[in-house]
């Protein structure tokens, strides 16, 4: 059994008609599961739904806490890609003995061309054969979390030098 | 540097919209990768594009001795799901020490419900943490060449007994 | 008050997973509709679920027939491409004093790349603004009846001579 | 020959994946009238391509102008909904003998669920078949320019009292 936290991010963000603006809404994770015609069992949960750029140290102790206090090994959280590697950092500090892959998307899952779907096959992919410890799944590679930073330039997650 | 071998399959079935039935064109593998912002180096080469049903022995033997002369030590290939179990056995019996994962699509990519983006990315990332041996990469799940079958009902694939 | 006929065609093909083929279930019009933000008051029939070339004498009867009887004096149409025109020359004998628009798509609307929301937006409108008579409403023309045809090579409509 | 002019508004909006905020590149008319396999002889240009709540009196002359000198008799704009009804009445104080739909979407034609080609297919139907005048075409129907608003509630166009 695999536990899926949402935090939000650019995955679940969404247009809204009236105000011309993006908005969270509720989590499109189930959606995108069935679209990939998952067979993982997992269970899913959302603590938060917020901007990366928003998120709190409360909010990552939040995060943290039900990392360490959930039943399952192996967990995958999606969260916002500018403060992925701050939260990721916190887990790494307080959790021991699980497996945790944090994963985002550059394009939200509603938009045409979202890398979402990608992203969570290949997070879920390393969530069960990676060993315990905390990492980064971004554009098809895994980053461990102390060895990755996003380039705000090309958006992309990169190695340290 | 990952290899993947594109044979066809749903993954890149199109629409003809003269004779409204499902025909091979050039494969969508180069467009998936884009759109999954996929930064993993891959390099891409069609053997055939066919309906896996039609495969044959010699189709078979291709795939095999292209794993076995390529540079590469980690293989993905894309496969119609009505015959992968046999194209895997194949290549178990033919190739060392390499890392293969074959993976299909129950809807093609260039429909809007197609579940391809979500296989791929999870079969690039199980050929990049799984020790030597033939794979199946389905439905979010990983099975050893020898222990999955199609189950015809469901479409999916299933462990044996 | 519009009536919306539904008799099959591209526009409603799926594709079955399990089969790799394409078939009717229901039909998409209801959710085109709610995708369009189509404020128009329209009523929904599904009079039969066919391709067009397996079209009988009896179904454009029965097209005629509903046509005739129905209380709205707007009718659109959504029919397979390829008899199109047969279906049309059945209905400017047999009803009289109504605007009549049929439509269909190249591409079923499940697909990422069909024309049908583009033709049923051209077909709503059509069929509110033209006096009385019957009409083919594809790739954002309208042609009369009786001087219309599908050109097989092209996939296109366009007058005759 | 059908003019179609270019203002920007949520039809031609994107995605910065960098930002994560909506921005405007090039216009998607192109494209949308390809996936439409429209068969209109149309000539595109875009006088600017900005948000409709930022649109000027200047601004607004600009499209008169253009609209009052080209050639074509029939004019497409696509337009923010924001400010449509303002844009309408300075056409039709300003511009004469022409037909003028003006219209736009509710959400950007590069999200999954854009009302934009819908609209965009029954434009130009509406510009085709209607008198000399100023229309706005929204949600499947057409309204005279003086007799419309939007409802800013429901994001729906609605005739005056």
């Amino acid at each position: 059994m695999i536990r899926i936290f949402v935090t939000g991010g650019t995955f679940d963000k969404e247009y809204n008609e009236l105000t011309g603006s993006l908005f969270f809404k509720d989590t499109h994770l189930p959606e995108m599961l069935r679209l990939g015609r998952s067979r993982i069992d997992v269970s899913i949960s959302t603590l938060m739904m917020i901007d990366s750029l928003e998120m709190t140290d409360e909010d990552r102790d939040l995060v943290a806490r039900h990392c360490e206090t959930c039943e399952e090994k192996q967990i995958v959280i999606t969260h916002g890609t500018d403060t992925l590697t701050d939260t990721a950092k916190i887990l790494a500090n307080n959790v021991r003995d699980k497996t945790i892959v944090l994963t985002g998307a550059m394009v939200p899952y509603k938009f045409g061309s979202s890398d979402g779907l990608f992203n969570l096959g290949s997070a879920l992919a390393f969530v069960q054969t990676l060993r315990t410890g905390v990492y980064i799944a971004m554009n098809g590679k895994c980053f461990n979390w102390n060895n990755v930073r996003k380039n705000k330039q090309t958006g992309m997650f990169e190695e340290l030098g």
